[in-house]
């Protein structure tokens, strides 16, 4: 009784909005933190900000477990991506950094905590959740574009490697600069070299910077197509007030109905006469 | 009496079209000025546009002036964000500047003159509004989109900045060679630098080209959506004469109504024979 | 009589599809010749190509009497802005050319000539034209553009002209230069050039490149929108078979006054009982 | 009677869906093989490479003799694109390659066998045959962007062949350079390059990117406005369930048939009385 006890008044406290707006404070806190560090700070400032981020981490540790405690089934807290995120966060956060090595990966962990912000302000996550819809539609435009890449760079690398094995020593580096190649970084420096030995790469260049582009058009193209119909079908829903042609046709048909019913009543009635 | 009729005579000639394109061309030819102060003159010309720099001064107070009497209420003439821009640009014109400190944002001051394009022409103005209509529609989009920036510079500060301070020192210097990544503006150069170091840091740069890239495709997208959206809801206000479906419907009913009169009419009509 | 004999049989070979043929075969001869004569050529191929040039011009200088003669009204001839350009060509090809001044303005004009395959083909005059009427929408979006470029430029060569007078010397200079920063090509170089002077240099650079950016998507977006309506507006017009709206109404109505009469009739009936 | 049973045996098996996945698992398995060639490999590799090659050759072949004799009618085989692909990549495996010359064309036919991934899966072949179906829409936009790039490459042959014959040495390097300058390589340094002979050579360049970038964006929406009124009409024939306005009015007409039956019928009757 008194743990159900508890776990109300808990979420109670994880639904306060003060609470909430405390945590975003907190992270934005953390991200000021983390900028920071990033710069030469003296002796005394490094104790500081050594300080406030302990400081941070009490906070997020107890804002964890204010959150698992006032969650009413212990076992949907894991089935969260957001909460299994925050618990890795934080508890590593923990884990004692001596050794210069692990003092590293600490570091970027305590960046990641700027990614909490995403999980706290429910309009971004809305936003991360349609971006991430929007990718399995990509996902064959994308594998032809693979396609077109490997082939690319696979003629490259049995062409070019001769040439210029930093750019085309083997398959994977001859991906990397394709990609290079496609946003037109120094694309004419890599052409005009291979130029110099094969006279017609210009060819393999012009085809791979228009089959990309083509490809890659038809991708952006494909999202605005889906999105837009996405938001029409929302449209349509919202105008459901208004009658549809099925229902205007039901309609017409009940008074057909009704006139050759009295068109039924009128001929005995002439009858009769 | 006598500062009333003022008021509206001097509103009369604001309201003057000669007058709005004497304003106009006088603008037209700051910005020539403007333009001309730029080039290497001889010491005659110099003393020419300095001349000719006070008369346009001149002008603009008279100009503001007239506006200003002719303001009926005259509390709302500071409202309006346009007419405080306009005081402060003549008033600190009128400032006589000698020394080569304050000469120098006396001529910055001149040049925001141009500006006052948008203020008198108003297409101009109404385009201006429109822009920034669509702005906070992307607010969202544009804060994810910094938390992106933020934590791939705080990783880069953190992994990079030994390798180059130049573009990594700093958490601030590492925003502005994150957007110049974006704009694909030498990156190979910087990506080739860190490889060196950190084999696999190519990961960091393409993960960062596919997110933002992708975050700006969306921004896109919604602006392109959502103006097609206005257009539609103007469009359909513009053909308001058509009836509507819930007209039809209405019409069908009424129709109903009528015939199941005339059935009642006609079955007492029955029972009486 | 025998002239407009003679009209009637030009404006026949005019309209006939082999002339017509004859002349787009000749006019592709024609860009080839100017393509010919780009290479380094040995004489007797450059005393060819000259043979070949003049073989041209006096087939087009046909083909111009051809149609000027087939016109029916001679003053409509020069209203075709294509005819004054056609007739401009050949005109000028006809004066001979020794000195080597206008020797180079000679080659210049038989390059022009390539441009008769648009006047030629209707699709691509059609394109053209579509191409054209798109252009005046985007004016004061482009007069806007105008005024950030020249308000920047006014700025630039304002405060960097000292620190490099080749791309910030003047006004004009730097109107080009921020073309420049607009097309990202090696803008970091410009931008760390000036930050060694004035540290805060980025955010002219940064603001230059959202707001010019901003422009440029929106004048992109007008440009959809605008087409997009345009073709629902045809498609709209083409699907004139299907009733509107208004047809069913007036049919309601109709079919109304046709049970209002019914119910008329049917009440005296009634009464005379 | 046995060649008709082993035709249909064969069609069975090449029908079945684990076959088709050990075909995909193949080529799958080729491309790897293919990027392994690209690395330095020991020797002991190299001989199990060479061993994986003569593998998946065999089993191609087989593949492909099971299609063949899969095949009902075997005119039919030859006249699928995809199948003269795959033959003439297997035939040309089988020729044994000793010499250099011919080996290095043996490399490129296997990097070609990965493209028949798109032959295999279903959703790539018809993702492409919607791409290739788009491309004759954009064939007079692609003419006059061609007769642009050309007319600005025999002026810039002509005019700047003296000044960078690298850059403008005859027209097919022209047509080259120009591709450059519209992806923003590097096209300050070219245009530099001839504003030092020809101050007004700006021109030349500014008016080029106007005119291909507009004429590339009509392209864009030329593919953007085509794929939503396909998708639309996809949509309404999806749609088809709802009655339509034709089929609203012509049951409103049948209505009003009856309704003037009724009419009449009444009239004798009352004419009787």
């Amino acid at each position: 009784m008194n743990t159900l006890n508890l776990q109300k008044r808990f979420l109670a406290l994880r639904s306060n909005k003060g609470f909430e707006l405390f945590v975003v404070a907190v992270i934005l806190f953390s991200a000021v933190v983390v900028g920071a560090k990033t710069y030469d700070l003296p002796e005394s400032m490094l104790t500081l900000v050594a300080w406030l981020d302990h400081f941070i981490t009490v906070i997020f540790l107890v804002e964890l477990i204010v959150r698992f405690i006032g969650e009413e089934n212990k076992r949907h807290f894991f089935k969260n991506g957001w909460n299994i995120f925050d618990t890795i966060i934080v508890v590593a956060s923990l884990i004692p950094v001596n050794e210069s090595e692990m003092a590293f990966i600490g570091r970027l962990l305590r960046i990641f905590r700027v990614l909490r912000m995403v999980s706290i302000i429910p309009e971004l996550r809305v936003l991360l959740n349609s971006l991430l819809k929007a990718l399995p539609q990509l996902g064959y435009v994308m594998l032809l574009m693979f396609i077109i890449f490997y082939i690319y760079a696979a003629i490259g690398a049995t062409l070019f490697a001769s040439i210029n094995p930093e750019l085309w020593g083997d398959i994977s580096i001859s991906l990397l600069t394709l990609f290079r190649v496609m946003t037109f970084e120094d694309w004419t420096d890599v052409m005009y070299e291979t130029m110099a030995v094969y006279g017609f790469s210009w060819i393999y260049y012009l085809t791979f910077i228009f089959l990309t582009a083509f490809a890659f058009l038809n991708m952006v193209i494909g999202i605005v197509v889906s999105v837009i119909e996405k938001e029409n079908a929302i449209e349509e829903a919202a105008h459901s007030t208004e009658p549809t042609m099925a229902d205007l046709q039901s309609e017409i048909q009940s008074l057909k109905a009704m006139v050759s019913q009295l068109a039924k009543h009128d001929e005995p009635n002439k009858g009769n006469e």
